[in-house]
């Protein structure tokens, strides 16, 4: 990717049963700092943002039937994704593109946090589920 | 843990079924930087070592037998687990144990890039494999 390069983890999503009885370790024990808890009807998730340094620990508990809810059901809690910033996310996923790897979102979609995101296709990254972001605001 | 919070996310570990072929997406094609690729014997792991910022990013191929191997088989390629550091990992062992959470190892270990590791129970996280780590040098 060049000048297009990754810069930093942008976040961490870990997938649990209930982001309220999760934070009191990550929160009350190691001392991560919330940044806020919140439902989101868009994403369909109650969501924790912790902050490690400068990378936000994402807790996220699905509120309903969902693709989501399956994984918890499917494989149990743990880790979701991760999400690596870059400067243009619609360079970065040409680049991907052009490499031969497949990707979820073609184009980018808007991130629960604001930015825009897409993920890779685990095929492709070798069974992790892997998130490109960039800082940009979405136009639909 | 107060004092004794969490910093920073150190690093985040990614199960894969080869290392040489992952590293093609990570570094090739998103550019993430290369800071080694080695074999250890005493964790029995081909691991590259790639660079995201301040966040190292571990690709981990097991060699041959081992929990690891039986985990890759289980459930597949894809995260393992993520690091946070901490400044004194005696203390903060201390402090998950008096919280009533389980750990998988009680006191610290070498960790595979040097300094001191120990990781918690899945159970204990919510399902998470976490590990807290210090940059102390370890003393057997």
């Amino acid at each position: 990717m060049s000048d297009n390069s990754v810069r930093r983890v942008d976040h961490i999503s870990i997938l649990v049963e209930n982001v309220d009885e999760s934070i009191k370790l990550y929160v009350d024990t190691m001392g991560l700092e919330v940044v806020k808890v919140e439902d989101s009807e868009l994403h369909g998730v109650r969501a924790a943002f912790l902050k490690a340094g400068d990378v936000m620990v994402e807790l996220i508990e699905p509120l309903g039937p969902g693709p989501l809810q399956t994984l918890l059901e499917k494989r149990g809690p743990g880790f979701h994704h991760v999400a690596f910033e870059v400067p243009d996310l619609d360079r970065a996923l040409d680049e991907v593109a052009a490499a031969g790897y497949r990707v979820i979102d073609e184009r980018p979609k808007p991130g629960i946090e604001g930015g825009r995101i897409a993920f890779l296709h685990p095929k492709s990254t070798g069974g992790a589920m892997v998130e490109i972001c960039d800082k940009k605001e979405f136009e639909d």
